[in-house]
């Protein structure tokens, strides 16, 4: 595969520094402890603009935010926040027209961690998630929390889009896709999320992708472990470090 | 098994009225036209309080928000709004200080759709993905749109925590429990969750899990079909219409 390897030398510097940047960005000063709030309340206009103005004005830091139930009368909003006081958000918040409840809860960050996500189609994606899920196993077990979510897709616009959205999915630390045939706009996209700090990884398949991916993987359930592994805190391995891009 | 059984019994009329009234929410008149919304903008106190007063002054409802890469300099916010005037909002927000850019996207609700949760021990996890994943292709390839999301996990506290925190996940619609024994606060988490609208499959298993479940399977495989086909508008399946709810 002349044509994966000289992508790979001519990329590596690139690669290396992404990685280790991104490696940077993750073992850096731990942020302040983060405290999970949800606000039940009546669904209306202007109520998260509300709800984030009492954060805002007693200095809380809005790491995370998600609306619930929004289709019904009575719509719950989770906060997760960083630093200000608390208390007295919650007594204000309680104040507030239409709020029903205030309650504190854990962090989907602590619950569900760090995600893998996996895109293809059915059959491969299946087994990608056989060998991400028992070495996430392994790892949740020492104290990490790592899930592994997926969807299973067929097409390049519906590929492409999936892929771009990982951008978008918040704890999203890795990509594997999960194929026989993929490139064209699915290959720009992956590109597109490379540049964003996210890791990807290839099944050896036919089309563009594995040319822009991190790193190409023959076996669909060795591609799922090595996927756990390279975004796990309690695994030392390093995609960076590798001398072979493709397996 | 006459203690599931009299449990069944006991709760279906509740279960089917649940049930029912969760398909009902289901079918309700669609909302709106989803537009989503990335805003690349410096991190800083109030960004997000600013940025929902723009869309609430300009008719929009948010329906969905996501932060990401919060731990960095530039943050990326992003909305899925329903009605009001968008292209005025993306106006404002570019005028905004500290903005670098305001684009239109895809919604995660086209992109991912419906979420099923799997929850629990790594080996029936991952065979309980199996069958999900097969059967969400087949459906996705209908024009559903479902995700497969799993988490493996060890500890009776671990795992009512992950339970109760599917509530909070946007677009979460059926949960499995994939263990060997289960009970405790992890039943207590089942029911919360099921009050909430949650559909719960658990595999047949030890411990009292089982009977606080809407549906008992003994095969994981079957297990992640079957949640599949419940939460797919393209299945004709009623887990409210089953004579039988242990198989």
């Amino acid at each position: 595969m002349p044509c994966l390897a000289t992508s790979f030398v001519r990329e590596e510097g690139e690669a290396i520094f992404r990685l280790l940047y991104t490696r940077g960005m993750a073992e850096q000063a731990p942020q302040a402890e983060q405290i999970g709030l949800v606000v039940e309340v009546r669904n209306g206009p202007g109520v998260l603009h509300r709800l984030t103005g009492i954060i805002f004005h007693h200095g809380g830091d809005i790491t995370s935010v998600a609306i619930l139930d929004n289709d019904r009368p009575v719509v719950s909003v989770f906060f997760e926040i960083g630093g200000g006081d608390i208390a007295v958000m919650e007594q204000e918040m309680q104040m507030m027209e239409g709020v029903r409840s205030v309650g504190r809860t854990t962090t989907l960050q602590k619950v569900y961690g760090k995600r893998l996500i996996i895109i293809g189609g059915g059959a491969q994606v299946g087994q990608v998630a056989i060998g991400a899920i028992s070495e996430a196993d392994r790892h949740n077990i020492r104290g990490e929390r790592i899930s592994v979510d997926t969807i299973p897709l067929v097409g390049e616009k519906n590929l492409a889009d999936a892929v771009r959205a990982v951008a978008r999915l918040p704890r999203a630390k890795a990509l594997v896709l999960a194929g026989s045939l993929m490139g064209g706009d699915i290959e720009k996209a992956v590109r597109e999320v490379r540049d964003k700090g996210l890791l990807v990884i290839s099944l050896n398949m036919a089309g563009s992708v594995p040319e822009a991916a991190d790193l190409v993987v023959s076996d669909p359930v060795q591609a799922g472990v090595m996927a756990v592994m390279a975004i796990a805190d309690t695994a030392s391995f390093n995609v960076a470090r590798l001398k072979n891009r493709v397996f």
